[in-house]
């Protein structure tokens, strides 16, 4: 069902700082960081092979992001797997028992399809699907 | 100088329920168990896409998986990259001022070098490097 891993999300305190470590130290090429409101998040991605690496800050206190940097600091967040058909993944899933967060798809980045099922069920990880557009 | 993510390992307390979680609800493959003692722990991995899965549980209370658990709890633990010249990039990490656990390439799995960035240097994540044997 999992066909690769799409990104790898780590939580940062400091966007710029992060970027420039791994530009400096890995010959990394971070994008311009985007602001993603609804999210309270500003982010930036850099390739590795077939996945990428998101670096992600918090914009506001409330946003989920801030609260687990107020919890759990700096490190790992999530990770988000390509699946062919993010629908039939989550009945597949919900048969089985997963509990997901998003039990419909949503709409994410650059007209994809994603869904988180819950750490909970996924021994810790905040884990993601993502469904790329067709074509 | 990341050329792909070699592995993404997760801390689990029980290594037959996390295999069985991700064999029923992914599709996924994870190999029998193997008992690396020196580092005391288990661990077996499934393939996703051109990177692997590994689902390390700890063996004996001491061992650093098992301390990583009672602290932070079940989750990611590592991420490991892919690199052409371990040697080269661990000279560069530290020219770079990059707080190093390996200093010097260590002997990994299946003939492959390894060592360890700290993840007080890496953002709060802790960073693999592995360079595959020729051929």
């Amino acid at each position: 069902m999992l066909s690769r891993i799409y990104h790898l999300g780590y939580a940062v305190e400091d966007i710029g700082a992060a970027s420039r470590f791994y530009r400096e130290n890995f010959g990394a090429n971070p994008g311009e960081p985007e602001v993603v409101e609804e999210q309270g998040i500003v982010a930036t991605m850099f390739r590795v092979g077939e996945s990428s690496i998101e670096l992600v800050q918090p914009t506001r206190p409330d946003s989920p992001v801030a609260k687990f940097l107020a919890k759990r600091g700096e490190g790992f967040h999530h990770v988000a797997f390509q699946v062919e058909d993010l629908q039939k993944a989550l009945a597949e899933l919900k048969r089985g028992g997963v509990e997901l967060i998003d039990e419909e798809p949503r709409r994410g980045a650059g007209g994809t399809r994603m869904a988180f099922v819950h750490p909970k069920s996924a021994f810790g990880v905040l884990t993601e699907l993502v469904e790329l557009p067709e074509g």
